[in-house]
């Protein structure tokens, strides 16, 4: 629940770069969905998870990246702060996919056109 | 010059999120076009550049971003590296404007449904 929680209220608060106008809040809320993805072990992950049909288990995400299981645990915990993807817990391990809103906030945050919003 | 081709070089080498394979290198490019946006300052930076129909001299973008010139001189230089900015010498001041690859730039990278690339 958490998880999705963190996810709706960053969708709420951030803003396209070609906003009219933009709070301080919310240039602060546009930079932290980008600074989640300015790692690239993140950009691995979210690769990982987008090309993947199905939830992936953080168990099966370790040794593709070569990272421990903590530094993964780190890397999921900030993409689901920026509501950029869900959890799912099975048993022991946590299963992740791709937020269904993401693709829709990076192009919202991204546009440069003033098409979005 | 320098810049220009800095753009050039960072165009040529991230990756969409979507990508079928993704190298490290690609992974670590995709990250710093990502790195760039993920600072409130440099968020506020592209979206006044954005808003503005000229190139914007960078003494006008110290007030508004209550920031220092050293400050922002050290954002621009972190844009431009990201090849999201282009920069125009004008006597004393530089003049900024959007790189016009960067909106392109932007929609590739963020790219989640694997269209576009």
């Amino acid at each position: 629940m958490r998880a999705v929680e963190s996810a709706q209220e960053a969708v709420a608060c951030c803003a396209p770069l070609a906003a009219a106008t933009l709070s301080d809040d919310e240039a602060e809320a546009t930079a932290a969905v980008f600074r989640a993805l300015g790692d690239p072990a993140r950009v691995r992950i979210v690769n990982v998870l987008v090309t993947s049909a199905d939830p992936v288990c953080v168990c099966h995400l370790i040794e593709p990246l070569g990272l421990s299981q903590p530094t993964v645990s780190h890397h999921m915990k900030k993409l689901l702060d920026a509501g950029l993807v869900e959890r799912e817990q099975r048993g022991k391990w946590a299963y992740y996919s791709i937020h269904p809103a993401a693709a829709d906030k990076l192009t919202a945050v991204t546009d440069l056109r003033g098409a979005c919003c």
